[in-house]
């Protein structure tokens, strides 16, 4: 295998998305999950050649992962089948229009069983940027090893490495995520979080120019904050710049924040300066909130610009 | 039996919900309807013991019914099978986004078949509050006469008398719900209007506060009026207080009032203070609206505080 | 309206079927049910002049039956729009793989208030045959009488009179079935009925030589005997003849006699001889079988040949 | 045939809508799709005889058509079934919450072929109103041929024509369109466009007041020109009249603009004076935008005021 | 609460059903499932009191699990809520026409963590008849305490207790099951098992003759050996009795063998002799035949006879 | 790209299936149908490196079909995206149980402009295996030179080359087929046809033998012929061998002779000798008919003893 522009690696899991209460019973339907194969799928539906890594179940839930992301020309050479473990899954549930609820079954699945082992070749392969999320170490010890490691040695080997802090209140605590995320940032390139995520890769409380300021003084290049339906700013040793958000009529926010890391991942690939990469990143973005499912909607390039000066109920025929 | 926090009777019925206008055929989806089951539903969620009482009809649709208000944990000893009548049914089509659209198929119904045999034992068993709705005695004579007697057996004996207006044009003018429901009243601590329901219990056209002063002269407690996307406001002799509504995306109002209702009597029965129980009636009636069906929304009691600080689009996971 | 080939005329329900057990929800697909309309509906697919006569309601429910039958290119000038009564309705149930389980809601429905009125232009402009079934005088009164009453001016005017007995115990007695179908006998040339079903127009337990003996003394030029899986019988003053049944896939047998009753009409309307109309009886009874529903599987004249030399799971392409 | 009302040709789609990106798979739903036949079904709701003249496949999704088009109670009598051709798709594909995507397989379409033969005997039997569309000319020279020639015939009989611009700029330039349409004005007693259309009639980038003044002189009597959701202008020689759109919550744009011409030729029908058949127009267009489908939401004569007086959210019963 | 006819308990599993190959995606629909859970439904429908004690998750899918039961009138009184554990879950794939597979996600499930304090008070309120399967035990160490600690409770107090060995090659090995099935065949009255499973309550390899001399000479009462289509085999000191099945259009045998213990505990409840006994045993079974799901298309009383004389293609109306 | 073990070209179609008669309208749902590439995924599934090479239209139908081909593993590198050409579309109506109905909508589509230019870097990147069927050369000219140019070209190389007849009645004539297939057989190796598409490579109406000898004569080492349920025969120069059919209900027999192709090929692949490889294609097959869908059945390795000693109604569990 040749480098990949992006390599990124974490659990996948099989969601299971309830259109009404969970209680009431009825039809779920099967979607693909997870941070890290968002980012994948946004970057390949852009035509940048990107590579998921990840340890899948042995059964025909691990080979449904698999089949997702080969559809979407995401390459899995580097999977590992775990023999023994189940699939991770989660389940869904549009609790009422305004708020969504996620079940995980993720304990001892096999996804969360990744380790430096599953890494190592895909790291070894290369690739312009290493993509990291938060949530992969906090999957389980090994899974935390894996990431260090992987952070270490890519970054090491000149890859970009890229940091989403993503926290998980289900898998651990604030302290427990800040005293794993924090050290990953000394390989980061780009550091992305929300505003409220921001004090995990710093102390406690830290507000948002003290902690941009350590990053940047640690040797991080552009730390991205993620300000939803206010869009995003850009601190990089020149300054701050603000991007508005694309407005559109949001039906399922779930994956934005991803589909926001794969714009500008692309931008960045694609060798535009900072003001093009924000503008990717929040066209991306706007395309994950104005669709169902968490990448389902996400832009191939020739959309890229189906949004523009589009109003609501617009129809190209 | 031991005696429930809650006892309520009624008609309900099999409600035949379409997505598009009926007219074009396609699916359609069995739901329960009934202002009083949903009442009954909304208790029995938040852990309150709950009755409802009724006819069915002995068949598929009658166990249907049965099986649904089983599920909710709402106690249905005091049913009667109706060897001869049919179920009723309802029609619910959504005519358009704005407005949706009920047929009645319930003449001659086994739920409108409902006597004073049907609500004696239940009534004698005893209940801390016994809700009733204007829709009752709209059904039929003898539904007439048991919602006449229930309510001054179960003032007699103590229990709190809950009259929710609830007026439906279909089945009743006007001038006959006004005849029947005001001299009912007498037996009420707590009356339930909306606005434009008030003067039902008093003379045509009568003010909200001359109806609520008459009320209150004449025995009543508390007057709630519903006042939909402005939350309520309730009247004691102590004054005037209101309660805005807890801002949700509304995606189906049916079933509102009940809800509304539902929390309300929660309230009651948990001891809360009278803002505690309008706080609840609003946060009952908002998951109502922000949930598809009648009742399926409704919250558990852990769910209470779901809807607190959420903003739109919140995932919780 | 220039004269039909066809006219019948009775009551058109909407139905409402479940895929499963009734009493545990789910979905209903609307359809239409009526074994005239069923008659009609074959008919009208072979290309012939085909109009049904009867009562719907004058709501979505009403347009319904009547968008289904104009669809299928079923004349309905000659329907009534009741503006006081409602749609007949009736759930039908997949209890198990073998048993289908029939309810009615059709008390009190704008179908069973069929009157001479409604039917009295219809058949003074004139059609070739007169298709009368069982059902539609065990539906009221003023529908027997409708019925009576058509069947005798009809066969005055020289319309050949067709009655399928169609017994249907949920709607009448034995009994009170063959006091009624007994005497149209006497207008019908055509008299069509399942073995178990011929002595509804005779004397009870007479056997089917007695039966078809006595009719075709009184007039009868036909009578058919259906006898599902094994074909037919046709008896006329020639003799008897015997016609197997077409070898299909059963999947849905509701509907078949309709089916049956219009190939042998159809037949007749092209003037083939005996022989040949029972074979167009039998082949559109197949399609009714090995189709779901009603009717919905009825051929198109141009596919009269399509099960012919087909073996199960042909492909044609 | 007796002459009909409202007389319209063109070609009408098999239109299969997917939920979802069409990249993804899944399900889709037939719908009737056509400008034309959206206008007739819109006439045909509202109790006007209206005929929809056209080519259809020789198959089974002509038939499907056709069953459309009868369920509506729109005359068909005049449709030609094309041996040889296939049916003409179009695919509709929600991309995003805010953009539709529709692509069309009509190229040597049954419906394309359309010519002067097929309109010449609907025209000859006569019409109150000629519905034409620029989509039609757009369709194939034997299409345009028949538009033009159906025009001038209709017209010299005096019918009165309408001509609704339309422009689809996957069918054609707007040069193309431009130098086609300019000259059917000539015939037309009626203009309607859309503000970015009115220059397709007239020279390029011409304002609206100059295409109107011109249109005037050439013997129009009335242009309309749809705002969307700012409603309507309609200009006469008395002058200009605006109209506002009825308020109500859009789920579905596509197929207003035809409903619009069918509410205003309704009132036209009706007798009814500018205002009140611009009132029609609006409110026939909200119930068009208020449902999903193109045509399936449109009132019938009884339902015109169901979205009087009704706020978001209202249920009848 | 008082003592029960029946009392089961064991692990119920939410049933995520795929209609086609799992890894193909799509829709699930979601089901109650388990053994015991079963046998409690099918007497519950027949109206006898039944109760199901267990574990279930403190979240939506253990909500699910207690709507189902309450929905079919099942007891849940005694089950307990676990805080800390997740609901156990299986996938049921209809991989081909023939063959359904299963897959288990219930290691360290709530249900599994079942022990002797969660059935203690159920056992000591007392019933007539202790319904165990071999599953529970299967489950984990605690749960195979509990079962033990039941049985041979149960059994001091004089109530039956019923072993169905219902042997699960996923949970555990053949020798395993063994050794511990063989050692609770001292408390049974009644062994139920297919002929295939039959040595797991004896030496390997041990005959049918063999086992049931044993199992009557250590105390068993009765032992029934299924055997699927060809009914089952009853005996007794008194020799050996069998019984044919009932002849039905299969779809589902999942389920069968509970529907069949159901029908014969019902039986041995309503006082019937042996030959009575079995005949209700296998027509339950019948119905789980005939039906699609687990239970759901278990008889209630009043059907029971609903199959008799029924051949396939019945239609009741 | 390194060499593969198949390559195989042709038109891939989106197939729209309708579950019921198509006229009636409905849910059709997308698959991906095409005779070669159901023999790619069925390679592809049982591990084998499989290459499918053609034309797709450059929009999201085309989109879709590289999606599913991915998902499965089939390698598309080599495809080309036609910028101005349609996606070629089939609809597939199951008309009654027995008889399924194709209607193909690919005159001038993307798939059928297949020329030599697409599959000349495919040829020279080498191959194990060449699959070719005789739907290709019926598309088009320029298809038919790109079979006929790769059949030499491979041959000439040393890869394999297998014919399956394939014959389609909608696309050519018999004797234009033979006209084409008869020389294409000169670069065969392995010949596969249904028993009545046999002299199809020979004179019309030549028998079997007469057929299979000239064939082996000229230089074709293996003629299969395909018998459906009653298996198939293999004819070398050492003599014929016939295989049974594996025995499963059938529910959908189209693909099957694709899964059989593949069966065999995966066995020669595999070296296996020749009954192994017709014991593979039998299985192979029965999944395909035991299973909905085309390919959707298809087994993985690990599956492919899944249908021994399974009865109908097993479970495994």
């Amino acid at each position: 295998m040749t480098a990949v522009d992006l390599l990124t690696f974490g659990e996948s899991l099989v969601s299971l998305r309830s259109a009404g209460p969970l209680a009431l019973g009825g039809a779920l339907t099967m979607h693909l999950a997870g941070a890290e194969s968002n980012v994948a799928i946004g970057l390949a539906r852009l035509g940048h050649r990107a590579a998921w890594v990840g340890r899948v179940s042995d059964d025909e839930l691990g080979e449904y992962v698999l089949r997702q992301l080969r559809a979407e020309g995401v390459r899995v050479d580097g999977v590992t089948t775990d023999p023994a473990r189940p699939a991770g899954l989660m389940f869904l549930e549009r609790r009422t229009a305004d708020v969504t609820r996620v079940r995980y079954h993720r304990t001892g699945s096999a996804g969360s069983a990744l380790s430096v082992e599953d890494v190592r070749t895909p790291i070894a392969e290369g690739a312009r940027v290493l993509h990291l999320t938060g949530i992969t170490p906090a999957l389980s010890g090994s899974a935390r090893d894996a990431a260090t490691w992987a952070a270490e040695a890519a970054s090491r080997s000149g890859t970009l490495v890229c940091l989403d802090v993503n926290y998980r209140a289900r898998l651990w605590t604030r302290e427990a995520a800040r005293a794993t995320l924090t050290p990953l940032t000394a390989y980061a390139s780009l550091v992305i979080a929300s505003a409220d995520e921001l004090d995990l890769v710093d102390e406690p409380g830290a507000d948002e120019s003290t902690v941009v300021a350590r990053l940047l003084t640690r040797g991080v290049r552009t730390v991205l904050v993620k300000l939803g339906a206010d869009g995003a700013r850009a601190h990089t040793r020149q300054g701050v710049r603000h991007v508005a958000a694309v407005p559109v009529t949001a039906v399922d926010t779930v994956g934005a924040g991803d589909a926001f890391s794969a714009g500008y991942l692309s931008g960045h690939l694609d060798g535009l300066d900072l003001d093009g990469r924000l503008r990717r990143a929040v066209t991306v973005g706007a395309f994950a909130v104005a669709g169902h499912g968490d990448w389902e909607g996400l832009p191939r390039r020739a959309e890229l610009s189906l949004l523009d000066g589009h109003e609501t109920g617009s129809t190209i025929r």
